[in-house]
C-alpha cells in the first residue's frame, strides 16, 4: 500500500513518530499536492459560473496542469521515502575490504544524487503551482478565490521544505557540477517563489476586501 | 467517518473537486497538524540521542505541547467543514415571512461567528507551532533539524490560510466589536508569524550549512 492510501490520521501519527520515514520530504510533497488540489478546486468551481465565461479556456488550461502536478507531487511522497531508504541502506553497506568500501562509496553517491533530485523536482513542481495559483486567483470565481491564497501558501511552504533536503544532500555529492547546479537552481526557485507567493497572497487578500 | 480517517488520496481528490467541502480551511488545519507532527518528530528522534541530554526537559515540554496542538488541529479539519456547512445551511433558510427573515438573519450571524472563530483558533494554534519549531530547531538532534524547518514552513502556510477565512467571514458580522477584535488579532498573528518563521527557517538552514 502506498503511503498516500493511508489515512491522514495514520500519516500524521507516522510523521510525528521517531521513525525516519515519512519525514519532511514526504510532508513537503503532500503539502505541495494539497496546494495543487486547491488550484484545481478554484478552477473546477469557477468553470460554468456566471462571470467566468471569458476565462474558461484559461481555467481549463490551469486545471489540466494543476491536476498533472497534483498527481506528480502525490507520487513524490513515496519517492522521498524510497530515496531516503536508499541512502540509509547505502550507509549500512559493508566496509571491510577495499572493494566493499568502493562499492559502498559508489552506492552512497548514487543515493545522494537521487535524494537531491527528488526534492529538486518537488520544488520545481511547487514553483509551477505558485504560478498557476496566480492565474486561478486572477480568473477564478470570487466565492472560492481564497482557496487560491491557501494553494499558494501551501505550495510555497512545500517548496521551502523541499529546498532544505537539497541543502542537506547536495554538499556531500562528489559530482560538484551537479551539486552546484542543484543548489543554484534551488536558490533561484526560492527567491522567485518568495516574491511571487507574496504577490498572489496580496492579490487574493485584496479581492476579499481584507 | 471523520475526514482525517480518509486516505490522503481521497482527501486530495475531494479537495480538488468542485464540492464546497473540504476547502481551504480544512486544508489549513491538515497542514498545521503536519507542522505540529514534524515538531513532535524532531523531539521524538532527539530524545535519548547523544548530545541532546541537557535539552531533554525542554524537548519533552515541546513534545507535549506539539502533540496537544497536533490533535487540536486535526479536529479542526472537521470543525471547518461543519462551520462552513452551518453557514451554507443558514443562507438557505426560508425568508418568506418577517419571522423567517429574523430567524434566518440570526442563524447567519451565529454561523458567521463560528466560521470566524474556527480559523482564528487554527491561526492561534499555528502561531504556537511556529514558536515550538524554534525551540525544536534550537535544541533538536542535528540529523533531523531540517524537519523543524519543514514544520515551521507548514505552520506558517496554515496560519496564512486560516487568516483568509477570518478576512472572509468577519466583515459580515453585526457584532462589530468581536469582528474588529478578530481581525486585529489575525493581523498581529500574521505579522509576528512572518518574521518568526523566517528566523526559524534561517536558523535551520544555517545549521545545515546551506
Amino acid at each position: 500500500m502506498s503511503m498516500t492510501q493511508e489515512s491522514i490520521d495514520e500519516f500524521l501519527n507516522r510523521l510525528a513518530s521517531s521513525d525516519p520515514t515519512p519525514g519532511g520530504g514526504s510532508a513537503a510533497a503532500v503539502i505541495g499536492a494539497a496546494g495543487a488540489a486547491l488550484v484545481s478546486m478554484v478552477c473546477n468551481v469557477s468553470l460554468g459560473k456566471r462571470g467566468c465565461e471569458a476565462a474558461e479556456p484559461e481555467l481549463r488550461a490551469v486545471l489540466a496542469r494543476s491536476e498533472t502536478l497534483r498527481h506528480r507531487l502525490t507520487l513524490m511522497v513515496e519517492d522521498d521515502v524510497s530515496a531516503f531508504g536508499g541512502l540509509m541502506g547505502a550507509y549500512k553497506l559493508p566496509k571491510a575490504t577495499e572493494e566493499d568500501k568502493a562499492r559502498r562509496a559508489e552506492a552512497i553517491q548514487s543515493s545522494l544524487e537521487r535524494a537531491t533530485r527528488v526534492p529538486l523536482d518537488c520544488a520545481r513542481a511547487c514553483g509551477e503551482v505558485i504560478a498557476l495559483s496566480r492565474r486561478a486567483g486572477e480568473h477564478g470565481y470570487q466565492h472560492v478565490i481564497s482557496d487560491a491564497g491557501v494553494g499558494v501558501s501551501a505550495a510555497y511552504a512545500a517548496l521551502r521544505s523541499a529546498a532544505l533536503n537539497v541543502f542537506i544532500n547536495a554538499p556531500a555529492l562528489k559530482d560538484r557540477a551537479f551539486a552546484e547546479q542543484a543548489i543554484g537552481e534551488i536558490d533561484l526557485l526560492l527567491a522567485h517563489a518568495a516574491s511571487e507567493s507574496e504577490a498572489v497572497y496580496a492579490l487574493v487578500r485584496g479581492k476579499l476586501g481584507g
